[in-house]
């Protein structure tokens, strides 16, 4: 049986996959909902009998995807992407996005950036009025850890090292998180800009004006918004 | 007998180790004017009796410095350095700075972003009216770096990955470097802006606002530019 939770991670997965077509280029991201609908994506291909191949996020939905079947590719082989499908933490109302909690948020970014169009999957419980809920994810660089996270300090950011100053954890790129709360966070777009222009700051996870469509679940029921 | 460059080097050097007092915590660049200098810098604290602290911004350096017996420190003992020492490619008549032909210039960023004095030392050939006369380098990230060059070359950089595209230059961060010829920079913090704000762009080898003292040779003298 699967849980609430769960049945709206299966059914928003469903709704995603229709999306995809033959001879798609597709981005996958990363994530509890992505790793869901991998599974359902590589039946719904065999099932429509649909050729297309996917650039992963994570080394984990690479192995995912290697899993069910489906044919890899990257950006030696592709320059652009049909469409990405990811997961997110906040979604409000402009459809600008806080991601980053699986912590796969750069990946995620540099490939949704070459994709024609980015479908979002959300349990409704992840609509919000104004970003900031959860703690901003900011990629930083390990060397001078320190420093970065005493300028986002200055910045009015509450800077925590994802995984502890003991044993941070690490990105698959190699760096750190550092999970920042801002509070609200009523212009994604300035902050994004101000952050990322800090030195050893490499990604936010602010994804300001890159959404086409959302998919929403509730109650095992998936609605969809759309910029179209 | 030391080349007339070398020679120029040493001289520099000599001047910019003066600017090192007792109890500093001091920064080092990398690059050949900068390794030439470690072993001037240890000559100096040991004739003036001068205890210091540096904080080193490659590996290379790191290891002359204590092939030298300079004690070493890094951002988890220190937040702010009162000196940061290095060299440079390229001084405009505003005192900024292009730099990374040697690879190390994120991490000779975030050290210089946290000292009270950024000192340059440089041979006279290295000042020109505009920066760009060596192509810009770029720290980006390995993934999607394919991606990261086409949107460089839409910027109107003539994007060339170092090391070339089956062997790449690997960073002290595991980064990659585009070496990017835009032709002059008449306004490199406009520049710097636009390119650090791509996805998958780190940092960028425009220091803009940095520097307060350049130290010039030239036929074996050094001569001093102030901000102050």
């Amino acid at each position: 049986m699967l849980t609430e939770a769960e049945n709206n991670k299966k059914k928003v997965g469903e709704a995603a996959v229709a999306y995809v077509k033959d001879g798609m280029t597709v981005g996958l991201g990363a994530g509890s909902t992505v790793n869901m609908m991998v599974e359902t994506l590589a039946k719904h291909l065999h099932k429509e009998n649909i050729q297309i191949h996917v650039v992963p996020a994570s080394i984990h939905t690479e192995r995912l995807a290697k899993k069910f079947g489906i044919p890899l590719t990257d950006f030696s082989e592709v320059e652009q992407l049909d469409l990405m499908i990811d997961g997110a933490d906040e979604v409000d109302q402009q459809f600008q996005l806080l991601k980053g909690g699986g912590g796969s948020l750069v990946r995620e970014k540099i490939i949704a950036s070459a994709a024609q169009e980015l479908l979002i999957m959300v349990d409704e419980s992840k609509l919000v009025a104004t970003l900031g809920r959860f703690p901003l994810p900011v990629e930083i660089l390990p060397f001078g850890w320190e420093l970065t996270a005493k300028k986002l300090a200055e910045l009015g950011a509450k800077p925590k090292i994802r995984g502890g100053e003991d044993k941070p954890f690490v990105t698959d790129n190699q760096h750190y998180i550092l999970d920042c709360s801002f509070g609200e966070i009523p212009n994604p777009q300035s902050l994004h800009n101000q952050l990322k222009g800090l030195v050893g700051v490499v990604e936010t996870g602010l994804f300001v004006d890159m959404v086409s469509t959302v998919l929403i679940s509730s109650d095992g029921e998936v609605s969809t918004l759309s910029k179209k």
